[in-house]
């Protein structure tokens, strides 16, 4: 029995993989997609997408993954449901485990973008996207002259919390322990608190997130053994990312935040295998760019397979 | 008279212009798109856009340029009809003159694509979008099964040739001299001619694209004096690119192509001006590209302000 062997297996379907699959697709190359989690990505899961260029009212976020979907399915595109847990460089073909399967491939790309950390309390996953966010650049806008609180302490999370001043009348900075941010930030920070539009609150540690008519309305914190609560319209987590790169650690090169590393053209350490979107090192975790990429993406992987049948 | 500074002057209103302009100004980034020609870019002008995610069944480019310059403008974009013609560094900020007048920004960005050359002949811009086209990777799925016409003898018109055999049953391709393509391609062309894919008019001048009912429906040629007519259902032109760069040319780095030369941040050689979109060196010609490179565009050009800022 002969194997076949895929032009392209795509890992992850959220809208860099589906981008890069109506392009790979409507020119005739066979195209296979794993997702283990939601097809659409973490696009699927959000409530309202404001900034997707094209949509003039913005789009709810589980429509446009639905017409991404639609739209590479229409050309072809398989999509599967399968967890890709190691990828070999065979020479002339890649092999990719896929649930226990060995699966070959000419070309692949990587594009199972990267998981905001949580921190795991009650209201959290539920007002998800509806009060609980976690990105400043996408959801900040919806809290013109309101009240939020940040939780975190590190760099992005003070970036963040500055950043959010644009938008919000005031914002609550939860912090654990202490304020582990870069001295440039620390002292930008300063001047937002003695202009009262950030309050620090050290050694604290965020309990649940409360809402009052399915809209978040406060958050429960301990401080220092004292409960606490802060009337806020919105909370944004800024306390890490986990790039869905476990599969590759050590097989392909990675940042010292475990994101792909690729080159101009968007390809890996591993010649044929390319990656876009979240989980690329310089991501700018926004929906426009991870299209922009796989679209990209797609071209570079076309010609990819241009070469192999010109060495043929 | 103090003469206002504007946080970001975007050079060109197409997709990529408008998409940065969603992002800086959904941020209170004062911003102002200058465009000399269509808003929407060439976007606007074509036919259907089949390929841009989001839109499951495509859509027209004139409805998506619309959905663009709506969303840009509701949150606060300003888009003016001008003619950009230079571009200075002043050290803390630059200076653009538009129809002759100095207007002042901190940032700018680049975004007025690239035009393809046109052959000038009776039917060519009638047709535009509707049976002649420039761009393979856009256009070439319309026609499986089809026949078409390709003119051009270069690189590229060999190249986007070969690339149309995945859906057109036929190509003739009209070449005014000789064929000018590496030996590479030319070897590769040979294959297609010999399986009667592709046949080769040399000496050949496209004089006329006619159309029966609206649609393109034969090219009207002249081959070393005899004039023949050759029946096709769509005109491939590859004749070459301009991008709209003269404005910054000995100001700005350029590829070979006059192509503008930009970092991973999109940046090009004079700090705080970037660039993206067709107008960039290794753009894709594709709007979902140009529109990724837009927003993350925008992402640096709010980090080059942030900055500026501390640097006061």
């Amino acid at each position: 029995m002969t194997v076949k062997i895929r032009d392209v297996v795509m890992v992850g379907a959220g809208p860099s993989a589906l981008a890069a699959a109506v392009y790979t697709t409507r020119e005739d190359i066979d195209t296979v997609l794993y997702e283990k989690g939601v097809v659409g990505g973490m696009a699927a899961i959000t409530d309202k997408v404001d900034n997707y260029p094209g949509f003039a009212e913005g789009i709810e976020g589980l429509k446009l993954a639905e017409e991404l979907q639609k739209q590479a399915e229409r050309f072809g595109a398989e999509i599967e449901f399968g967890d890709v847990t190691e990828l070999r460089d065979e020479g002339d073909h890649k092999v990719l485990v896929v649930d226990g399967e060995e699966v070959k491939a000419r070309t692949v790309l990587i594009a199972t973008g990267s998981d905001y950390n949580k921190i795991n309390v009650p209201g959290e996953a539920e007002y998800y996207g509806r009060g609980v966010h976690y990105c400043a650049t996408c959801d900040g806008a919806f809290y013109r002259d309101k009240k939020l609180a940040v939780v975190g302490g590190g760099n992005s999370a003070v970036q963040e919390a500055i950043f959010l001043t644009r938008f919000a009348s005031h914002i609550d900075l939860l912090v654990r322990s202490e304020i582990k941010a870069s001295e440039v930030l620390q002292h930008e920070l300063k001047e937002f608190v003695h202009e009262g539009k950030i309050t620090i609150h050290k050694g604290t540690t965020t309990e649940e997130i409360l809402a009052t008519d399915g809209k978040v309305s406060s958050v429960k914190v301990n401080q220092n053994g004292t409960e606490k609560e802060f009337k806020v319209d919105g909370v944004f987590v800024f306390v890490g990312l986990k790039p869905n790169t476990q599969f590759v650690e050590g097989t392909l090169d990675l940042d010292t935040s475990g994101l792909i590393k690729t080159d101009a053209m968007l390809e890996t350490s591993m010649p044929g295998v390319f990656a876009s979107g979240d989980v690329r090192s310089g991501a700018t975790m926004q929906i426009a760019s991870a299209v922009g990429e796989g679209a990209s993406a797609a071209l570079a992987i076309r010609e990819y397979l241009n070469e192999l049948k010109r060495k043929k």
